[in-house]
């Protein structure tokens, strides 16, 4: 008799995003002509970068030639040409040596940050900061290193509490955890990390023998001088952190599907007995085994993202999202609510105001203003009492949003 | 302490194409003039198809449009378009009712051969054919499901011998199995199953509750009529098999990277207590936790690949290596070898002469004629004393490739 597995049978129905879906019909379908803007999910609206869609036709013709026709990707792990463009642009303009066979060219920082956790014992404790992106918890629950959910928290889980109070950076844990997931620039908070604050975790993390799992998609956003843009700039986190990284959202990729991990050749993981194993090793196979590679013109496209024209585009549809950014963090804050994050990120993290919950506030704004976000709460139990905008949209739709939530304050 | 996934530890080192990689460099390092003809690793070499390469610049246009620009995938399991076209093209041709739903378009076939059997309880018996594509075999190591390997075969695996005394066509286990393994047209042996044969596995998955685990990634290459192109021809198939497909083989799409898998709503896995789940919404939680979608490029490929011109263009290509299985196998007939495969295939399969093991011809092929095959052990135990030759070569080295085996037969 097939057996399921029965880990997946602890996951929470109500998954956040089907949620917010369900209710919005549910809102149209009793008014449908209302004229709702999205400000839910971070998805990118801005079009590619013409060197990208340059350098996009011209790997579809290649593969439209015999001569010059791409099969597999050799190994899967990624072109060199794609992972020099990465190493010399995104580590050593840091002064971060990373070598290519520690880099991995992938689909997506959602499937890297998802089967990281497959190459670990399912004993490690494992950490999250609260709020969290979700993804990091389920694939957890899926492996079995929980037991089942209740109010909003999986038990097995340490969860790290962040929020204005700590400037939405964790404290450390009072007991000891193995795998410590931590994003910066913050998705859902917009919060990032100085460098002295994630010493604090590398430095913990290289005393307990810890490995950090640092979620890096939204670095392309910083814009403040002194704020860390890799793990690795920090002194040791070579020995105990993996970076993840995406275009998704530096150069609009969310269709186009391209990201990378950095698997340092000097981070160990251990044996019930003691002995040390390197990790790139068996990432490499985990890799390879379960992957194929990356489509050859996907990967002439992120490669076009790091040229000259490139990164002038890039930088130009960042702005148009961080001016939208502004807008919504000046505009809410004229009104009189709290706000964080926008600044070194594409998200808005707000008090919801009068002690309305997270979905009180979602139902609020749908209902009054027509203006669809994420409620805190559906990011984790400390998110209770926040609420999450995008800055994502066209910039017309964010102040026209402003507008309505103007008129509702 | 963070804790490796110790069943990682228990794979074989010596994976088959590195190896094979291994000794061809070294043959070249002492031979730099000899001009190898690699019929080895299952790559496909023929350009795209006009009609895919149209519509990829199309799409490419798209994105680089704010109008028709896109995002995410919404959901990740695949445009609707591409969905229909499989259920229309795929199945409803064959007479086959499957439902958008039960559609879940992915990156390659690798990845969900790879990655269905996490959704299966890790007290499952394994069973696979030997020989057998090594991605069944590893994924289960990987998830702990067997002890450590010893003489080619890991501890805890059903090995189900396919070899010409039963025409490739496993018999029934002895001992009771869950999860089975299939692969018709088959990889590496290039046999094929009847209805009747599939039929005694569907009896067998419906009589004890298992599920098959059906891989169909080389269907486009079926010539002969009886042949049955997808398992749900068999009577109550969609209450035990998952089916997968892929666009590498029978589009060149191996650098484009699209497949798809089928699981039916009517599929069910048990839980301990024998309660009964459906495995339909647990794959799709797993595909849209772990995965973000294809490309919109690449789906807008696939879509293509049955469009009028399409189809006859993909046939052309076909007909292309088929024709290269044509030569392999008439020409090593002519020179006395025996050979199977190659009819519904585009993989001949053939015994090694003069009792030679499949690494001992391996080298003596490489030595003498400089022409790279797949030692047959490299795919299993029962697979010693065979020898796996591809298609997918250019018509001119795969004649050149013969001229040479006839000169040192």
């Amino acid at each position: 008799m097939i057996k399921v597995n029965e880990n997946y049978l602890k996951l929470q129905a109500g998954y956040l995003f089907p949620e917010i879906g369900r209710r919005i019909r549910a809102f149209k379908a009793e008014n449908p002509k209302a004229d709702i803007i999205r400000m839910g999910i971070g998805d990118v609206t801005e079009p590619l970068a013409p060197a990208v869609i340059e350098a996009m036709h011209k790997a579809v013709d290649e593969m439209a030639d015999k001569e010059t026709f791409r099969g597999y990707d050799d190994g899967g792990i990624g072109y060199e040409f794609l992972r020099q463009a990465v190493r010399d642009n995104d580590y050593k303009a840091l002064d971060v040596d990373i070598e290519l066979d520690e880099i991995f060219i992938s689909d997506g920082a959602k499937s890297d940050t998802g089967n990281m956790q497959e190459i670990f014992g399912l004993d490690n404790v494992v950490a999250v900061t609260d709020p969290v992106y979700p993804v990091y918890v389920d694939t957890n629950v899926m492996a079995g290193r929980t037991a089942a959910a209740a109010e909003n928290k999986y038990e097995g889980i340490v969860y790290l509490p962040c929020t204005a109070e700590n400037n939405f950076v964790p404290d450390l844990p009072k007991q000891r955890v193995d795998m410590i997931y931590l994003c910066y620039p913050n998705n859902p908070t917009g919060a990032v990390a100085t460098k002295q604050q994630l010493k604090v975790w590398v430095d913990y993390a290289r005393a307990n023998k810890s490995v950090l799992l640092f979620d890096s998609a939204y670095e392309a956003f910083i814009s403040e001088p002194d704020i860390p843009h890799s793990i690795y700039q920090i002194e040791g986190a070579k020995e105990v952190a993996i970076e993840f990284r995406s275009f998704s959202k530096t150069a609009g990729f969310t269709g186009v599907r391209c990201a990378y991990c950095i698997v340092p050749k000097s981070l160990k993981a251990y044996k019930k007995d003691g002995t040390a194993a390197a990790v790139n090793p068996i990432w490499n196979r985990r890799h390879c085994t379960k992957f194929n590679g990356v489509s050859y013109i996907t990967q002439r496209a992120a490669e076009a993202v790091y040229s000259k024209e490139g990164k002038k585009q890039i930088r130009q549809t960042i702005d148009i999202y961080m001016n939208n950014a502004k807008t919504i963090r000046e505009s809410l804050t004229k009104f009189g609510y709290t706000v964080y994050g926008g600044v070194n990120a594409p998200y808005i993290w707000m008090k919801t105001p009068k002690g309305l919950s997270s979905w009180e506030f979602f139902d609020y704004l749908l209902s009054k203003a027509n203006v669809v976000g994420t409620p805190g709460a559906g990011f984790g139990a400390a998110g209770e009492g926040y609420f999450r905008l995008t800055a994502f949209g066209q910039a017309e739709n964010v102040r026209k949003a402003m507008e309505r939530i103007k008129n509702i304050s």
